[in-house]
């Protein structure tokens, strides 16, 4: 049985390429690992994917039975069904530890730097396995992603120096150019819908025994949103009204280094105590916010205490 | 604040060598950390101490507020109390994944082999740090310990090579004999009462609702354990009856390969369905036996649900 590389629930560059990264490692070191997904690719990760020529990976959303890695994500809320019976044979991640247990040992590569595929990066180099020169290419869009080409609080020198490396066996001379392609790619909004653009990427947290959604948009200018920030508020009440306590929604600016945060709370003063600043309305201008995981999470995880 | 790296409940060896180990490592490396342990030296821990010139860690049982690195767990049932204000800035460990969950990105180095130990000592080599010829002694003990000199189904192919490298660095020229000195010395019962042999190396687990416990004590012939048999029954009867539904206790012999196990239970026949052997009465010979981790408590876990 071929054991799956699987990302979390909507599925972002970072969640994709680890699983395509993590298959490809340890394939070359002799163990039968197939990338999953449990969604298509975003417009940015097919852009990333269509320039690197990689195949996105299959879908899976029930992993019953099946012996499983979790790139990217450890925490259930984040899981395909069928975790019961599943066996996780690894974990590799950048985020907190999350409650998924295993009965068995499993291999963990949990690191704090921005984005799992640094820690893929790291795992090649300690199992002296070659990396593709296409996979390297992807693995540098995935950490220029997660890391907002660097300006993210979330971005280690080890994130910077994992850049340095996979830039020279994929031969990419300008690192910050392919950045800024693959964000305007991401900052387009044409055609998709007000759905789409909230579950983008989206993620549910257990706050204090309150589900609580947050989804983030990075823009390379937030006046790409001003026509549809009506209708992505309209989404998020609609979001909300399926059980949750709060949705918030980061519209961030990657070159005004900042984020809005679009507002739907059932205590709607949780962002003033988060953050420190009176919303205006629905929404509110958080200077300096560009990270959910470093930012917007622990801020929030503390006020809803 | 210097964080505490810090082993489990009833430390064995490897978790006061890895905390020892831990702190030695990130030290190297620019970090301030401190070697802790949850209890003082058992009797083989403190041979590997003496032999290697180095000093238990100082015992701390509450981390409320500080920060920590876990070493040789990741359940909350083995950590210390205070858990709820501590930070978990790492976890290094070769055991299931358990319920302790951060609200930061953190450090984990969780691999299945036979010993935290093997998983440090990849970490130095990882980063580049020289383990002092001390350390390499006791981590080489550790491993040993662990791996009950190779012969417990823990043992990786890892675990020896790291063993092979550690003995070098020591200067060790008979890993095996200097194994059996060290199992004669925790053979050792002469002056021990009965509560502590029970909590030489004992750990309560969370089955299906259920607290169970189970202890071990792993001498190089189990005649050493004829005399005092009787009294540990006794004590694990008396463990059982501060709120456990079953307290098992594996008496394993490292020559013969297997274990004989005294049990106490609110439903004897788990053990029946566990290994699909009759127990005569209260005790049950089981052949090829060796590793709690990996063969009791994943048997009693299925048997349980």
């Amino acid at each position: 049985m071929s054991a799956l590389a699987l990302g979390h629930m909507n599925p972002d560059t970072d969640s994709i390429v680890a699983a395509l990264a993590a298959a490809e490692l340890y394939g070359k070191r002799g163990f039968s690992v197939t990338p999953a997904a449990q969604g298509p690719p975003a417009p940015e990760t097919e852009f990333v994917l269509k320039k690197f020529g990689l195949t996105a990976p299959q879908v899976v959303k029930d992993v019953a039975g099946k012996e499983i890695w979790l790139v990217d994500y450890s925490d259930l809320q984040q899981a395909p069904t069928g975790m019961d019976s599943a066996t996780v044979l690894g974990i590799v991640d950048h985020h907190k530890l999350g409650d998924v247990t295993t009965s068995s040992p499993l291999e963990a590569w949990i690191w704090p730097v921005g984005c799992t595929n640094t820690v893929l990066r790291s795992m090649y180099a300690f199992y002296g396995v070659e990396i593709s020169k296409n996979m390297a290419g992807a693995m540098l869009c995935a950490i220029l992603s997660d890391t907002v080409i660097f300006k993210s609080p979330t971005c280690t020198d080890v994130d910077k120096k994992a850049v340095e490396s996979l830039a020279k066996i994929a031969g990419i001379s300008d690192v910050k150019a392919l950045g800024m392609e693959m964000f305007k790619v991401k900052s387009a909004v044409e055609g998709a819908s007000m759905h789409d653009l909230v579950h983008r990427d989206y993620k549910d947290f257990d706050m204090n025994g309150k589900k609580v959604g947050i989804g983030q948009l990075e823009v390379v200018d937030l006046s790409i949103l001003a026509a549809v920030k009506a209708g992505l508020q309209a989404e998020i009440e609609k979001v909300k009204s399926e059980g949750r306590h709060s949705v918030f929604l980061l519209l961030t600016d990657i070159m005004k280094e900042g984020s809005e945060m679009l507002i739907v709370s059932d205590d709607p003063f949780v962002v003033e105590k988060a953050f420190g600043v009176k919303p205006a309305g629905k929404t509110v201008w958080l200077p300096g916010i560009m990270s959910r995981k470093k930012q917007v999470v622990p801020n929030f995880e503390k006020a809803f205490k």
